[in-house]
């Protein structure tokens, strides 16, 4: 055991841990979740660390001896050791401060023990003085928040661009699968079942451009703002060696806020990146659900998609199969939406300078992330490559159905074709026969008019290939 | 125009209407919804006045001749005249300090009018010292909304009623119409559709005993609180008084509060309301889409029952009929489900001794109350009463399905049921042919274990008809 | 009286009413909110049929003398006319059929007696034939509701900029009110007042340039995608016609969806749009907030800034005035964010080929946008432009502070400063009196290291003057 | 490695551990959160099961033999043996499918060995027919997470019920504690804190009583359902047998439902229960506001109340404590909030004869009801026990106050009483001084008007040591 002080008192630390006296009252303090610190995030923050050091060692400030030794430190943690040492609950109070402190205090006394000296030597390496040189807790938390967001974010999108290629990949191979367009769950005109896999590799593209252009704003952060962004006890030139420093290591361009009390006391750029995955959540649940319809009986329902069977589908009824991984990724989306909603009231609780929320923000941005790309990966891998079309039951639907008759529109008018399919419907009769034997229009014009191709204009279902083309492109950078 | 003035100094008030300047004021600040207030809200705050007054008459406080005049003006008010004469936004700012106020006014000059004195003469009747007399917005606001809840409350608990009497018509109705029973939208064993009508009537019992649940507390009002609760400027035995009067004008037994600060400043309550109707909603869309369900088709789709048609449903496609009704009663619950979400961020906002959200509150409560009564009235008018089963049609589905062979399980085990399951699937022979062919069961031993009777335990679904003579009792109060 | 027919029977329609049978039907079937339509969503719907028309009559389908009588009839609606005949429920079935019927019914009937012709003279110009040529409700709808969206959105904007401009503003005129910074509602270090002005402009702008963002998608349409994308009953070139036509009309880029298909079945867009105001209201909410405390008071609270008085602000405490514009704000954003709750149901409930609950989300987006425009006008002219600084009172507070002894935390140590603060909040002796007492630094030294100069860092708060500079230029466009 | 197989084929399984084949396969299909199943209701599983082996036993159709081996390893489960066996991602595909599946598995690979057999001879011993005899995931799965919301719940009530007492001993504690009452946030008339106190406790016991009215509905249990609620190869007597068993070893009376249908397919009581958390979650977020309000400064804000300092609370500003454990309280109703949207959405997508969306409603709720649990607990041990009225602060507040005018409006009217206010305003002099300075009242009259006992109604504020009464004895059960 060691002791440590902080200004509410002293107390003891057990001599093998790297953490120090704020980190033990935190973890005394905040018992809510249970749950572990992310450990991107851990590594994220511990290269904020390393480029705040980097960035106080070239204004001069840092020692050089003590900077070393602190950024050998943060490598480390980068690297994937001392995770352990992060003990702190996620929802905590104090907006992140314990967070950041408990990696000031391993940074230390890691760098304490890199130089030889015994862990609690803070006369020598102290975690406010020298851990958080240039900084507070309000400028190197959220944008740890940040540089964690986009390193998940880019995992993400990698992983829609995937579903878009493999959604391209059934576009293609079902290109020629007619089948019954439905509005209202009631049939309407038919469509490819192709044509309906573009449909959904468009949506998910449009939802990933919008994923990443709420990624955008997390690349602007508030390093060198400090306690409220006005910098107070920051060199000036500091803010923007540390975002240069943090862009080097990270290998991605973050820049520093052109207004520095706006991004130390606003986060309304978590409610934009949590929203973009919440409408991509709405995109890939009607994805899921049209394929858990089209996919439903196999006796007594739609029956045009075979998914894979990947587990029996029930405890009681045997030769069941279920489609489960559709059905979890419908409940992942649901969890983001939930998510989406905790992080929405906590941007909205923040005041005047800090909005001290931001510990929930991030453990539900972070949830999100990785539930979504786990729960889309999954969908691939599980379902879509192997999906299968019911060719024959597809068409089955549309040699029975009434709605082809729409196709008559422009010939017929809408009253008399009304007047057709009302007859249809009530005798049972096929279309088909129901107008031949009305003499109007003949077999030859029916053949034409009523084609599955006319109907379902393969010419804009083309466009599909093209995209095709661009999916690949991008998925195998 | 006559001239009027408060503290903040003096306007021109038109002479034909019966607010005055600080309702003035209101209009002119408040430019949001451009709606009206709801009269069935006018008419309920009217009646708190009138409950005030009289208390106060009582207390000997306020002059009989005052007084009379102020309750004759309420009661003109209840019986729907000058809800002209209530121009203010409904969401607002203030806490309803302008809808109290204009309430105040119209009242006073009205009074005024009925003593054969000019408006404005507020040195004889003043809306804050008469009208306004040992209340403050603070506790007739909440009032007023709650005697309107309860109002509106037991329009919509009766429109439930009326919904669950017809479920349970239905299921009578349709208590032999032997279906497919449907999990994860894939095959699982038989019930009958009048299962399925009854299990929705037990579902929207229970919500709407929740409903009724929590409309219990809107009959707790903090009358003779006053400002901040502490009840200042209001004569001890007023509360009661007041409460009492409410109860004697609306028939429905209103109390005061145990603890007048906390039904002061917590508005919890409305969000219980909100959330009771926000949970029957959910079991409405259940109910509206398994109907939409079950009526999809016709020709290609589950085509298990057939909704009536009540317009065409498309402007291209002739002959199609949509199932609008259900999709309206869809669409209101999110919307039900919407404003729960404005309703709680309301309630979120409250501090110290007011929660100055309450208009918001009021606004979303009173619509979601309105259209709920409204989509469900909407859908047993339109939609229920003439529902009708395709029973050819469910029966088809069940014959040709595999499920049924889960009823072997106790006879045969799973194993052995999963062998004979997926020989059905695969071979497309019914389930009956093969368990004979294998000699597994004798057709005697099947009839009697795959009989819908067995299947289907009418026993348990005979529950139904006692619930229904319990709704028609209900029904009939 | 005149007789009309549908193919579900006829029905007589009032002879003076320019709607028809399936208006009539609608009105009947949907009685929910008893709301109007929108009136700006009538005549963006009238501007994409006299589109169509044009469009039609440019491929030689839509004969000229009714192409013309249409469009006349169109523009009418679009200049305001007949407003009042458009009684159908905003909230309804059927995916905005009775909507699109009751325009197509408009159009014929009004395009028939400018002809000379009777109402109701189908056979000569027909709803379904002509007003509705080589549309689909799903196509005209959702593009209505899009040329609504873009024209409600740019009002939306610029009153955002407007407000962006007055921020600006008074963040000059406030740049030199030197004020305690609060994180975590406690003291922290000092701020400018004009500094907090500055971050809620740089944070609205942001806001605003997000819901211009999400905007851009509504100018992709799907006109000629008819009834499920495939453009079926439409000639090619129709749909390239139809947006060309729209964007001279408008005078608004509006463009063919890539992916008709996709453009007809989603509807993310919506949630985009509202997910982008959402985003705006949590900004908003934070800088009313932050007003509501600083305006606290006048004697029990912060009291830093004056708001203009606009209205009593009790019915029993005399004297009393309350921030109620900022409190609209705030309620008006929590309707705004319930509706985008509504909205998300909506979206999440697509199913194959269409999402049939686009009514309700046309019905929460347009209250949106216009609550939002209307509240944040009414912020500008009733509060923020006659919003005043105690210039003294925020003096106090940072004359009395212990918070700026953080500025000698790189001149001392955090150590020692802690124990200094520590000392300050026991004695409640000025921290200038403690340190020179302890000698720790000269008087020469604290007068730089804690002028309030240095502490607020004009150099980074002067980053404003360049914003304001912009946001005039924006504002005089 | 041992050979296992169901009817998608054959896996190879470790020796060592109880699972089997079935649960291999959900490991394989579900990596989305990475988290473990919560280890009481695993227990709580474990229980169902337990009652189910033991009804089946009493039916006479589950062999003693067996039965006595398996409910010994559900004992071992229950107490706490082997939740290392339970691999399972929580949210999951399959309604809970291969939670039940993992612990049937468990549950016979345990009792074979018992027995002395090897694990997976299921020929001796199945997951499928002796494991889940007479049931189906359909209604164990939703009993066991009922069986764990009722024991969760009754720590969560339990906890608020501390935390009433808590305030209630405050209320008495700080009962003669005079301070500003605030509406708007403006100064109001006065109050004590002891009021205050009270409140809360009030509203937090309203709150808690609705999570137990809630938690009555778990209570009711669709034992002897199966697959659909038909009760397919459930022993009529089955169903109470196992319900009355269920109650036996929980001590909790659990009911079969009325309508077993309708309680299999129906979800909203899991949504009736987050809705009541989401309540409470509102109380509690108005009582932390307050606190962190009050507890504002220690300078610069209202600094009403001391909040014990439980760690620094910055690591650059020295010597700054925040109210961190009220800002705990309130990110974790946010996530309890966030969670509920996350229920609603599961709910509000069931369709037919089950709600597959179960796995991720149970995700959910207990992670609300240990977040809750345990924030409440921690508000209750770390910052009520020790909070600390500022007696002088608040009389402070009070003394300068001008809403004490309030007191004489039965006395001089709304008028006179709003120009003295006017005047108070305006000169900065003492209320007192104006009033007696215009010869309004006396001396003597104003010492009684204005008296702290007369303003802030101790009779009312007395009914605060009844419930105290109340809920010490409540406390102490």
């Amino acid at each position: 055991m060691r002791k440590e002080h902080d200004f509410l008192g002293t107390m003891n630390v057990p001599d093998d841990v790297y953490y120090g006296v704020q980190t033990m009252r935190a973890v005394k303090n905040f018992h809510i979740t249970g749950e572990r610190l992310d450990p991107d995030f851990i590594k994220a923050l511990a290269t904020v660390k390393k480029a705040a050091a980097l960035a106080n060692m070239e204004t001069g400030r840092l020692n050089a001896i003590v900077g070393k030794a602190l950024t050998r430190a943060a490598d480390e943690i980068i690297d994937g050791q001392w995770l352990d040492q992060f003990p702190v609950d996620p929802i905590q109070g104090g907006a992140g401060t314990s967070i950041n402190m408990n990696m000031n205090e391993v940074l230390c006394n890691r760098a304490l023990e890199i130089l030889g000296k015994p862990k609690g030597r803070y006369d020598i390496i102290s975690p406010n003085n020298h851990a958080n040189m240039a900084q507070s807790t309000n400028d190197v938390f959220p944008t740890g928040i940040k540089v964690c967001l986009a390193a998940k974010g880019k995992a993400l999108a990698s992983t829609l661009r995937t579903l878009e290629f493999w959604l391209d990949e059934k576009a293609d191979e079902f290109r020629n699968v007619l089948k019954m367009g439905r509005t209202h769950l009631q049939d309407a005109v038919p469509i490819t079942l192709g044509q309906e896999m573009a449909a959904y590799a468009s949506a998910v593209r449009r939802a990933r451009r919008r994923i990443e252009t709420s990624l955008d704003d997390v690349h602007v952060v508030n390093m060198g703002g400090t306690a409220v962004g006005t910098g107070l006890n920051a060199e000036p030139e500091y803010s923007k060696l540390a975002a240069a420093k943090l862009s080097e290591l990270t290998g991605e361009m973050f820049v520093t806020a052109r207004n520095m009390v706006d991004a130390t006391n606003n986060t309304d750029v978590f409610a934009d990146v949590s929203g973009s995955m919440k409408s991509a959540a709405l995109v890939l649940i009607k994805m899921a659900n049209d394929i858990r319809l089209m996919a439903s009986g196999p006796r007594c329902g739609l029956h045009e998609l075979n998914v894979p069977p990947r587990q029996p589908g029930s405890s009681i009824m045997p030769g069941k199969v279920n489609p489960v991984i559709a059905e979890v990724l419908d409940q992942t989306c649901y969890q983001v939406i939930g998510n989406d909603m905790a992080i929405t009231l906590g941007v909205e609780n923040g005041q005047f300078e800090l909005n001290v929320m931001e510990p929930v923000m991030a453990f539900n941005l972070f949830h999100s992330m990785d539930y979504l790309t786990n729960a889309v990966q999954t969908f691939v891998d599980y379902l879509l490559k192997d999906l299968q079309a019911n060719t024959d039951g597809c068409r089955h639907w549309v040699d029975r159905s009434v709605g082809v008759i729409t196709a008559l529109l422009p010939h017929i008018g809408y009253e008399e074709a009304a007047m057709l399919a009302k007859e249809a419907y009530s005798t049972g009769r096929p279309v088909r026969d129901i107008i031949l034997a009305h003499g109007t229009l003949t077999k030859e014009q029916l053949d034409v008019i009523l084609s599955p191709q006319e109907m379902t204009k393969p010419g804009i279902a083309g466009e599909t290939f093209l995209h095709r083309q661009d999916s690949r492109k991008l998925a195998s950078n």
